[in-house]
C-alpha cells in the first residue's frame, strides 16, 4: 500500500509536528499531488492506526480535519473516501496559509444547522437564526424584563457626567468589573458552595472565551484533554486550536466515565466536564465521580474545566456541590455564563480560578482581547446587587417548568409512536429517544426542511453511537409554539414513514 | 563557563521547541536547581549569543521572559544579574504550570505604569485608572454625546418587543451585526479608500483580539514577524503567545525601515505597522515604503497587519492611501478600532480582510469568544447610519486641534529649558525630545511620583535607544487641565535638578 509507506516515511521525518497533522499533511499532499485518487476508498481508521503505530484517535482527528476541508468525504458509516472534488482553496496556487491546528478548530460542522446563507461560514459555534422549536439552550427572551434593563440603562447613562464617564467608559479593568465581580462570588457562594472572593472572578465575554483562554495558558502542544463524549464542541475546538489532543471519553448514567478516562488517557493534563447538567444528554455527575475526579486532578496536578451551565435551573432534588467547593481551589476552573440567565447576546461570562492562576489569567485576558465591555458590566452588577438576578432566575425556573411539563405532555399523546422524552431535572431541554429504525441525524435534516430545530445527539459525538437520541428544547416557547412545533414534527416524523 | 555549555548541550537536544525557550528553561532551571547563583552577572546577549550561535534577539526573548518572571534583574545599563531572591512562585513544588509562551507574552511590563494596587497584574496592556494629564492615546470623554448615546439606547430598548428581542438578544452574528458592518464599509471607503462590501468586515472586541486572532490564524511556531521598533507592544504579545518570533525593525522618518526588515528578517510571514500614525513616535509611513511593504507581500505572500488607528484625526495634509487599498485586499488586514473615536470601554473594533480569508477568520472567531455583544453594535451602527458618528469625529478633529496647539504653546513657554515639542499632524498626542542628560524613564518615573503620566517611548523599544523622547497626550484635557500639568511637570523638570 504505497499510501501507508508514504505516510509512515513523513512520521519518521518530522519530529516536531504533532502525529494528526503528519497524516493529515501527508494525505493532503498525496491527493493535491494526484498519488491519491479522487474517489478512492482510505483504509478504515482501525488499520490504519496499526499500520502507522499510532491511536486511533490520531487518525480520527487527520480524518476530521480532511473532512471538514472537503478532501474527504463520508467519515463513518460505508467507510471514507477522497473527494471527486477536490477542494478549491487548496489547490489553488494563491491560497492562504491558515495556521493547521486553529483552522481544523474552527472548521468542524454542526450538521444540524438549518442551512442557506451560512454556508460560507461553516463555524461549529454559529447561530444567528431566531430560535425555532426545538431549539435547545435557549432562554426566554419573551419573558425577559426589558423596560426594567432599559430603566437601569437610562439611570447609569443619567449619571454619566464627565467624572463618572471618564471612570466607565475609559479603560476599563481587564480582570471585570469589581463591583460585578464580588456580586457574582456571592452568587456562587450562595448557589453553589464555593468559596471565593472577587479576587479569584475573572469576567469573560462569555464561557467559550474563557476555555479557550484556559486551553491556551495551561496547555502544551500535545498535551492530552479528557472530554465528554457527546460533549460541548466549543472544548474539542479549543484544545485543537491549542496544540492540545482531545481524548472523547464516554458518559453513562453518572456522567463522565472517571475511570475510562483514566485508562484512555493516563497522561492528561486537563479534563472538562458538564457536571450539572451533561452537554447534550443532561444527567448530572454523580458525588463519587466528582470526588473520583477531583482525586484525579490532586494525584496527577492535572486541571479540571468545571462548565456549570444550567445549575440555576434546576426543578428537583438537591443540587451536588460543585467540584470546585470539593477541591477547595486549587485544580478547579470553574466556568459559568450569563447567556442563559439573561441572554446570549449580553456575550457575558465568568470564570472563578484557583489563586495561583488568577495573574496569569488576567494578564493573558489582555492580550486576547484586553477585556469586555464596561457599562454593560455596571448594568448586571445593578441587575444582580439589587436582587433582580435572583428574581429573574426563579421566575424564570418556575415558567421553564411550566413549559417542560406541557412539552412532556403534548410529546407523550402526539408523538408517542416515535420517541419517548424523559423529563430533565434540570435546564432548558430534554433527551428524547427514538423508536427503533429512526435516527437522529435523518430526524434533524427532515425537521430542519419544515423549519424545526431538533439536535442529533449524535452531532456532538465521537466514538459512541448515540444516533437513537435527539434533544428538544422547551425554555424558549410559549404552549402554542410548542403546540405547533409538535404537530409540524408529526408531519415530519409521518412522512418518514 | 559552565553556564554555556549547559546551554549548548540543552539545545542540541531538543530541535522541538523555539531556541529562546529552550534559552530560557536552561537557565530558569540553573537558578532554580542552584547552579546559577543569586547575584551572578551573566554574559551580554552579544556575547553569549555568539557563543551559543543563536541571533541575539533570540537571547534578549529569553532574558525579557525570565526578567519578566522575576529571575533576571537589570536588564540594560549595566549589565544582567540573577535575583537575588528567585520568584517564589517558580519554587513552589506547588507552583502551577502555565505555557510559556503564552506567559512571556502576558507578563511584558510597562515600566511607566503609576504603581500601587495593580502590582499584582503586571499586564502590558492593563489600564484601569482615570486619565492624568499628559496620557497619550486616550480620546476626549468630557465631549461625547452621551446624552445623545442614552437616547439611541432608550429608543432601541422601547422597540424590544419579543419577536425583536429574539433577533437582537438571540444569538449574533460571529462576524458582527450586519448593519454595522455595512456602515463600516462605507466609512472606510470614503475615509480610507478600501473597495470592500460589508462580507470582508469582521467585527471584534477592539484592534487588540483581531491583532490575536490574526496571528494565531496565520502564523505556524517560530514564524517571524517584522514589528517596528519601537512599537505596539500587544503585538509583541500576541506573536509570542502564538509561538512566532517578532523581530524589532527600526522606523526613521518615512515610517518602518521595509529595506532593513528584508534584510533582518528575510522569511518574514507577517508585518506589522501603523501607517496613519507610527505608535509611538507618529511619523507616517510614507508613500515609497507603502509600496515597498505591500509588493514585498506579494512577492513573498506575507501578510500585512496594517493598524490604521487615529487615520481619523488628521489635522492638516492629505492622508496617503491605505495599504489595503494599494493591495486591492489580497495580503493586508486592515485593523481600526472605536476605542479612539467613541470610547475605550465599549469594546468595538473591526478587521476588513482579503476575501480568501473571510472563512477562516470568522469561523476562528467563534472559537475564541464567538462574537462581540450585539446591542452595543446596533447603537454604533444607528449612531454611524445617521450620520453622528461623522459629526462627532469632525468635531473631535477640531477640539483636538485646539487642544494640541494649547499644549504646544504652554510647553514651549513653561517647559522649553527642558524639553521640545514637536506638533502632529494626526493623533491624540505629541513627541517631545528632552534636553541632553535627561532620561524619558526617569522623567516618568518622577512625574508619575506626582501624579502624572508621561510615556518614555523606550518603554515601547527593543533593540533601539529612545529615551531621549516621551509622549504627551493633548485629547483628553481641557486646557486648564494641560496648565495645572504643565506647572506640575515643571515642577518635577526643576526637582531633577
Amino acid at each position: 500500500m504505497p499510501l501507508l509507506d508514504a505516510l509512515a516515511l513523513n512520521l519518521e521525518r518530522r519530529p516536531d509536528a504533532p502525529l494528526y497533522r503528519q497524516i493529515y499533511d501527508g494525505l493532503a499532499a498525496g491527493i493535491i499531488g494526484g498519488s491519491i485518487k479522487p474517489g478512492e476508498r482510505l483504509p478504515s481508521t482501525r488499520d490504519l492506526a496499526q499500520a502507522l503505530g499510532v491511536s486511533r484517535n490520531t487518525i480520527m482527528l487527520a480524518f476530521e480535519q480532511l473532512t471538514a476541508e472537503g478532501y474527504l468525504e463520508g467519515l463513518s458509516g460505508s467507510g471514507t473516501y477522497v473527494s471527486r472534488e477536490p477542494p478549491a482553496e487548496r489547490v489553488a496556487r494563491e491560497a492562504p496559509r491558515i495556521n493547521p491546528a486553529i483552522r481544523a478548530a474552527g472548521s468542524l460542522e454542526r450538521p444540524f444547522d438549518i442551512g442557506g446563507g451560512l454556508a460560507h461560514v461553516p463555524a461549529t459555534l454559529r447561530y444567528m437564526r431566531r430560535p425555532v422549536p426545538f431549539r435547545s439552550n435557549f432562554p426566554a427572551l419573551d419573558a425577559f424584563p426589558v423596560q426594567l434593563w432599559a430603566k437601569l440603562a437610562a439611570d447609569l447613562y443619567r449619571r454619566l457626567d464627565a467624572d463618572i464617564a471618564n471612570h466607565l467608559m475609559g479603560e476599563g479593568d481587564p480582570q471585570g468589573y469589581g463591583p460585578l465581580r464580588e456580586a457574582i462570588a456571592e452568587h456562587v457562594a450562595l448557589g453553589r458552595g464555593i468559596a471565593c472572593t472577587a479576587a479569584n472572578v475573572i469576567i469573560f465575554a462569555g464561557a467559550q472565551q474563557a476555555v479557550d483562554l484556559a486551553c491556551r495558558l495551561l496547555l502544551m502542544p500535545g498535551d492530552e484533554v479528557v472530554c465528554e463524549d457527546p460533549g460541548y464542541d466549543g472544548v474539542y475546538a479549543s484544545v485543537i486550536a491549542t496544540g492540545g489532543v482531545p481524548v472523547p471519553v464516554p458518559v453513562d448514567a453518572d456522567g463522565l466515565d472517571v475511570s475510562a478516562a483514566e485508562r484512555k488517557a493516563p497522561g492528561a493534563r486537563m479534563a472538562y466536564v458538564s457536571p450539572s447538567k451533561q452537554f447534550p444528554l443532561g444527567m448530572a455527575l454523580s458525588l463519587e465521580r466528582r470526588h473520583q475526579l477531583v482525586d484525579w486532578a490532586s494525584r496527577s496536578n492535572g486541571w479540571i474545566l468545571e462548565d456549570d451551565y444550567d445549575s440555576e435551573f434546576r426543578y428537583s432534588g438537591r443540587p451536588l456541590p460543585s467540584l470546585y467547593g470539593i477541591d477547595r481551589g486549587t485544580r478547579v476552573i470553574y466556568l459559568g455564563t450569563f447567556s442563559k440567565t439573561l441572554f446570549p447576546a449580553l456575550r457575558l461570562g465568568f470564570a472563578i480560578v484557583p489563586t495561583a492562576l488568577i495573574e496569569a489569567f488576567v494578564s493573558a485576558r489582555t492580550v486576547v482581547g484586553r477585556y469586555s465591555p464596561i457599562l454593560e458590566q455596571v448594568l448586571v452588577a445593578r441587575f444582580m446587587k439589587e436582587g433582580h438576578f435572583a428574581s429573574h432566575v426563579r421566575k424564570m425556573r418556575k415558567l421553564y417548568a411550566q413549559r417542560q411539563a406541557h412539552l412532556l405532555h403534548v410529546v407523550e399523546r402526539r408523538l408517542g409512536d416515535w420517541l419517548m422524552a424523559t423529563p430533565t431535572d434540570t435546564g432548558m431541554e430534554v433527551v428524547a429517544r427514538l423508536a427503533p429504525g429512526l435516527g437522529g441525524r435523518a430526524v434533524s435534516k427532515a425537521a430542519a426542511e419544515h423549519g424545526l430545530e431538533v439536535m442529533p445527539i449524535s452531532s456532538l459525538a465521537r466514538e459512541t453511537d448515540v444516533d437513537d437520541r435527539v434533544t428538544l428544547g422547551f425554555s424558549a416557547f410559549t404552549p402554542e409554539q410548542i403546540d405547533e412545533g409538535v404537530e409540524r414534527l408529526r408531519t415530519v416524523l409521518v412522512g418518514m414513514g
